[in-house]
């Protein structure tokens, strides 16, 4: 026989915290705290396997589940020493959903179940108060009524409301037990009317028309989408409990609170929790009455305490909050109910809690030897140290919004709009706080974007350039504001009706991707020790590298000060945007001929020779990952008219072959055109200045440190093995030449970004010319999707909502597809040089669901954006140790 | 001991026609032909494998070669009753290289080896005839000075020059004995001069030099080139064959001649070829004196056939053809020398023929019983016959090349320029032909493709808009010719100073790419009825289904026309550009509401059902796969401000709302962005409209004609379950609306396109959803390489030039990548359902060598274009049949 019912309470416990998927969370941790002698009322659950088996089973329950129920019925009105029914002692429940994980759009509560006209009489007669039984009356009508027979809840509140209108009050509380007696009446009709049917007055016809309920739910629409979201499958199903009810509102003398064993915003060892006298659950989330604080040390002046109300029950809730942290080893999130001075424990779980909280209560807790280093770095999700790495908004600050767009790179800024990159920088550098305003960005933009505070574009996705440059340089940024249209002529950004001109003051909230209109005060970080502290024990179990993307001195720096082990992408293209720089740049691409390219590229050279050495410099004793000139030669050129002109005129041309150039470089499809080693096979002499300037850099550091540094230079967008063996031929060719010259030889590797499928489904004969690979997953995701990021915004978005994809795959790696596409090239790049060096550098590298990917399938390090880091080394360290990132909210 | 040479003729044959790995084609023929009672001087064939041994052996021979040099050199002093060096009856041999392909770069002959200043004389003795022994040596020395000793050749033919202005005579048959003595003076003193060393007189030394010069060939950069570009192992080596020499020109009982043994040109079933009088085998092909014909019957007036000449060597001569094609059992290209009125035989190979000749000797040696149907099938190079489905340019026609281009879409083409679609279309109207030049072609400009004789572009690649659509119409092609350029403004054509104005007339060699000035004489294509029995007997032998690729009646009505069984792809966006229905289109996409667009496609519901009533009744019977709208929406918008106004004008709109929703729809790569059924997904009204089209379309063609087509529909671009299950569910409903609507029923599939990474590494997934794929291999591609077609044009051409890519993976799919990506598609889908229907639709579908992979990885059909259709179904049987398609050149 299957044993459909699990008793707990009164020295009974057939269950246990760890048959959560069996009983639910809430039965699994009622049995748990009835087992190690907490006060929890006796009652049972109804298992899991009894919803799976009703809706394999066309909507009928097993046979013997109702013989099993009236056993554990009786079990639980013999613990209580009333009966379920009786006229004058009736035992009274509660029923409840609960599934393995907390899920909206379930049934959740009916309380009060067993009141009828006949038994609501023995139970004012034996509390002797007729209004606390009428009141509880017509709450259960209520819960039932809307819960169970699916009446409108705002019609049984209007009936209530029309009682306090007659008889002049406006207060629940003041209303007499006649007047519920009434209320009982109009609530029984309400139900008459809307269902066609009296109110069941049957205590077992209410018990299972609220356990068909909490299993007809599971099935609701709203539950369906969820679990969809959510990866649910629809056969773990929800369990439902069935307890004795304890009343909190049977008097002065009784209470009901919920409280969490620490503080749940900061993390503080302190008990942190509400209360109210004489009232039922639903009454304290409500807010018709101020809930009291439960420790005297807390309470304002005015406030009564529970330890001064009730110092008994305060005392027994202390100790239990102690034995609870001891046994689960995590804050709990509890919900009690004093009835006549007596604690009774209702519910326990892990509590949620703001990042710093989670920081503070895993180093706290490990410290106080409750948990170890491994859990306690288990314990912070990874993501949520993006929170405390920049400035918030003041979550009380007032704040009027302006639109919306994606969260693109955490924190708020706050600043005056400016609408040119230009004029961002030179407000900036008389010490204005400017926040820049674009449709979209371009790698001409880079000066104004670094000058602001933040940025905001109306249009691009979560990788748009924007949001991937911004998130590098740890700027705010909101990206894709749809809802905000940007008039450059007119200098006005516009939405719902309201107008910001160029010069007012708007604030971004880059973790929200909210828009307001003026300042909103905002809260800076405080990296506590606590920080320091978990990212040494994470760094301490991680066994993959954690390296940045990095182009700059300062972002180098920044790099470094969040413990990366090195640069894992170094994008040369990003060092060319300097006014001096792009002259040459240009120059290159209007030539024509072998002769004047190289001309122009020997401008560059001093330039690019420098990059490296700083960079060099600064990372030292590290690998620097250094990927040769990959976007297309177009994405150099300017496309406005004035701006063709100024460069034929600094470049001394005619503006004329400005434009016939750029009209011939221009590509229908830029993603997948003259970019990447093609530039590199098409005009050697640029791969061999970077080449030049790579390796006269680095001789010029070892001499200087006498250290010499190990550049690994990378070639972008390989899609045969060939393409590689020449662009590697070209610097090996330069390597030799600048040894010869120098007299100096230092050792340096040459690898690919494997970013298209063919080079992951090829890997195995790439990887014989490659000392490396880094995996690019930001292109192979569009290669693989065939989605351009920079058009994905249009409707991305949408497939997201509607489930057709679980994430953003330029967020979070798509495992099945690209991420098999990865694994096959990690799989055949190994089997041709089982010590291939492996790691990946698109934005995935500071993912965390992708880094566990990572670890799983044996990459050797993970390189992200400097702010990223310390999520990054968080996230390989709880890879590491093998379990879901999930595990705490 | 390894045998290291094989000996032939006389008697002693260690070699057989199948041995040609080891022996060469040369050597093995040689010896075949010796075996089989032809009359072929003796010699020996030094194997490939010493060729292999040389190179792993640090370029020294195996020790025992030489032994055995010597020995068969014996062998063939001993059966001519000549010795090798011999002061007054010297034996002479010609050194032959000869692998198992043939392939340019090698050294290919020597003849006469053996002379020296003393063996001349004793030849000029022997002979009687100093003035053609000193001849021969003077041959030997400019050969063996220009082949082993590396001497320019042309210093050597100065030196004849100089001899005949010092002789004042212009022929060189009246340079006498005296003269070629002073010129083989002339010779050696030149040899002594570039080499420092005087030119060798040991024969010994003589031979081992030519066929250390073989070797040394084989590792020359032309011949490591060659290789590497057909993939020809090095390891396959070169073998070297030494024969003794006979002589044609000896006097004028003697003479050589080459013959094929049918009409390479027609196929024609008579002997081919001709003879010199006196003459050895380098001046037939010098061109110096005019070869005559063998046989009296094609003799012309003034002529001396070889049949009057030499009547005995004749008969001999058309015995030896009958017996070498009963033998090889195939047409065979022969080299003879007649010396003294005796024949010998010293070549014999496959002969190379045009596509006419091929078909016409397969089916005629099929109907002799030569060879078997399948073998027939065989011999007929798929690729081939569309230069037999084509007008084709007169060979002897005079022409001025203007430019060339790529080789877009076969057949020629002459007509006035013009310069736009809407001319082509009214000059066409009128009765002109015209060719429509273009920079590039869009959808906007089909009608005028159509309208034109052929089409020119200037950029764009094989698989370029107007490469695709002018193969699909069956219109010659030269696209991407970059040498020409365009002046729209102007209306002038330009190419390396020549300049063509719109109204003159150009003639285009899709077949070559080649673009000449003014008009050129052409050939109409004879289709024979040689092809439709071949055809028949291809279409005995395949496996694989051909559909075409088809929207329009006229496509449908002549891929049925040549033989297609069904519509593999009806791309329904082609339909949208007629002008009644563009502005529908554009109507939709202007409409920003969901009733607006419905409004919109009411309209075009009309013609699109008339379109699929049209197709299904032409292919009666036959499957049709319809694709729902695939690209992006601003392909149908206009660009140009005019365009833009008029559209404005004929919607009743502000053009400024054009123009807004054209930048809204801009995307950086459109190939990657919001198209297929990411727009079925985003406004279910097209596809619905499309669906309902389909199924109203179809029940009106069963109601006709009493037989129901079973339409199926697919949906483009899917990389996740979930779009199929959407866009099937689409489908579905409007399946279920129009069968209640109609009272009638009609079986209906609905499959995908497998056309991204992603689809095809989830395959498994999308099967569950799908009743049949079609890999979209074009796109595929696109998205494997990470490669825009559109843009490749660029870059693509110089890849495969420099052996980076061996052909365009547009044209020829790239079965390592793109191929093993379609495997694994076949694979997984096959996985969930064993009996998923597999084809393919993109170029590919009529490639031959794609269509080999397509059979080897077991889809059940291909589609190509119309025009196509005839190569598909042979390549489909030669698949089948299990052979390489390179069987015949």
């Amino acid at each position: 026989m299957t044993k459909w019912v699990y008793n707990f309470g009164a020295g009974h416990n057939e269950g246990r915290a760890d048959m959560r998927n069996l009983l639910g969370g809430k039965g699994a941790n009622l049995a748990e705290m009835s087992s190690i002698g907490l006060p929890v009322p006796p009652g049972f659950t109804i298992t899991a396997d009894v919803c799976t088996a009703f809706y394999d089973n066309d909507r009928k329950y097993p046979d013997d589940l109702k013989a099993q129920v009236d056993a554990a019925l009786a079990a639980i009105e013999q613990a209580v020493g009333l009966n379920f029914g009786d006229h004058d002692h009736p035992l009274l429940v509660s029923v409840r959903s609960g599934a393995r994980v907390s899920m909206p759009g379930m049934m959740d509560t009916v309380l009060n179940l067993g009141l009828n006209d006949v038994t609501v009489e023995g139970l004012a007669k034996v509390s002797n108060d007729p209004r606390f039984a009428f009141d509880s009356y017509r709450r259960f009508i209520q819960m039932y009524g809307s819960v169970v027979l699916g009446v409108d809840h705002h019609r049984f509140e209007e009936i209530i409301e029309h009682a306090k209108m007659e008889a002049d009050v406006i207060e629940d509380t003041a209303l007499t037990a006649q007047h519920w007696r009434d209320v009982v009446e109009g609530y029984k009709d309400l139900v008459q009317q809307e269902t066609g049917k009296p109110f069941p007055q049957d205590p077992h016809v209410q018990l299972w028309g609220a356990v068909g309920a909490v299993f007809g739910s599971w099935m609701n629409p709203r539950a369906i989408t969820y679990r969809r979201l959510h990866d649910i499958p629809a056969a773990w199903g929800t369990a439902v409990s069935v307890q004795a009810m304890v009343f909190g509102n049977m008097g002065n003398d009784c209470a009901t609170g919920v409280c969490f064993t620490r503080d749940p915003s900061t993390g503080e060892n302190m008990f942190y929790g509400e209360y109210l006298v004489n009232a039922q659950g639903e009454d304290v989330v409500a807010g018709i009455r101020t809930p009291q604080p439960l420790s005297a040390s807390v309470a304002k002046p005015g406030e009564i305490p529970l330890e001064q109300a009730m110092p008994n029950a305060y005392a027994e809730l202390m100790a239990v909050r102690s034995t609870l942290e001891k046994h689960y080893k995590d804050m709990q999130d509890i919900e009690f109910t004093v009835q006549q001075h007596k604690l009774y424990m209702l519910q326990t779980r892990n509590g949620k809690r703001t990042a710093a909280a989670a920081l503070r209560m895993a180093v706290e807790m490990a410290n106080e030897g409750l948990i170890d280093e491994a859990e306690a770095v288990m314990r912070v999700n990874p993501s949520s140290l993006d929170q405390l790495l920049h400035p918030m908004l003041d979550p009380k600050a007032p704040r009027t919004l302006l639109g919306k767009g994606l969260p693109a790179s955490p924190g708020a800024a706050c600043g005056t709009v400016v609408f040119n990159a230009d004029e961002a920088e030179s407000r900036a550098a008389k010490g204005e706080s400017v926040i820049l305003v674009r449709i979209e960005t371009s790698p001409e933009d880079i000066h104004g974007m670094h000058a602001a505070k933040g940025i905001l574009t109306t249009r691009g996705g979560m990788t748009s350039h924007a949001a991937v440059v911004a998130r590098g340089m740890g700027r705010p940024c909101v990206a894709g504001a749809g809802g905000i249209s940007v008039d450059y002529n007119s200098q006005i950004l516009a939405a719902g009706g309201k107008f910001i001109r160029a010069g007012e003051v708007i604030t971004l909230d880059g973790a929200t991707g909210e828009v307001f209109v003026g300042p909103v005060a905002m809260i800076e970080p405080a990296m506590s020790g606590d920080f320091g502290i978990l990212m040494e024990w994470a760094d301490k179990h991680r066994r993959m590298g954690v390296r940045a993307n990095a182009e700059t001195p300062m972002d180098a720096e920044t790099a470094l000060k969040f413990g990366a082990e090195g640069i894992g992408l170094c994008r040369t293209e990003h060092m060319f945007f300097d006014p001096e720089r792009i002259l040459a740049i240009r120059q290159m691409i209007i030539s024509n001929t072998d002769t004047g390219r190289r001309t122009a590229l020997a401008r560059l050279l001093p330039f690019q020779r420098e990059d490296f050495r700083q960079l060099f410099t600064i990372m030292a004793g590290l690998p620097v990952t250094i990927r040769l000139l990959d976007p297309p030669l177009h994405e150099f050129l300017p496309h406005a008219d004035q701006e063709m002109q100024d460069v034929a005129d600094s470049l001394g041309t005619d503006v004329a072959i400005i434009r016939q150039r750029a009209e011939e470089l221009k590509e229908a499809n830029p993603m997948l055109g003259h970019r990447g080693c093609r530039l590199g096979i098409a005009y050697p002499e640029i791969y061999e200045m970077q080449a030049r300037a790579i390796f006269e850099g680095a001789i010029a550091v070892a001499k200087e440190t006498g250290k010499a540094p190990h550049p690994e230079i990378m070639i972008p967008l390989v899609g045969m093995k060939k393409e590689l063996d020449i662009t590697r031929a070209q610097v090996d060719k330069i390597a030799a030449e600048v040894f010869a010259e120098t007299g100096t030889t230092i050792d340096y590797s040459v690898g690919t970004m494997i970013e298209l499928p063919r080079a992951a489904m090829l890997a195995d004969q790439i990887a014989e010319s490659a000392d490396f690979f880094s995996f690019g997953t930001n292109d192979l995701t569009q290669t693989v999707f065939g989605l351009s990021r920079d058009d994905a915004g249009k409707f991305l978005p949408a497939y997201v909502e509607a489930g057709i994809l679980v994430k953003d795959p330029f967020v979070s790696i798509d495992i099945e597809g690209v991420g098999e596409m990865v694994r096959i090239g990690v799989e055949k790049g190994r089997k041709t040089k089982p010590d291939l060096k492996l790691g990946i550098c698109g934005e995935h590298g500071g993912d965390p669901a992708s880094i566990a990917f990572c670890e799983k399938i044996g990459l050797d390090y993970v390189s992200c954006s400097p702010f990223r880091v310390p999520v990054a080394r968080l996230a390989a360290a709880q890879a590491a140790l093998g379990s879901a990132t999930d595990r705490t909210a």
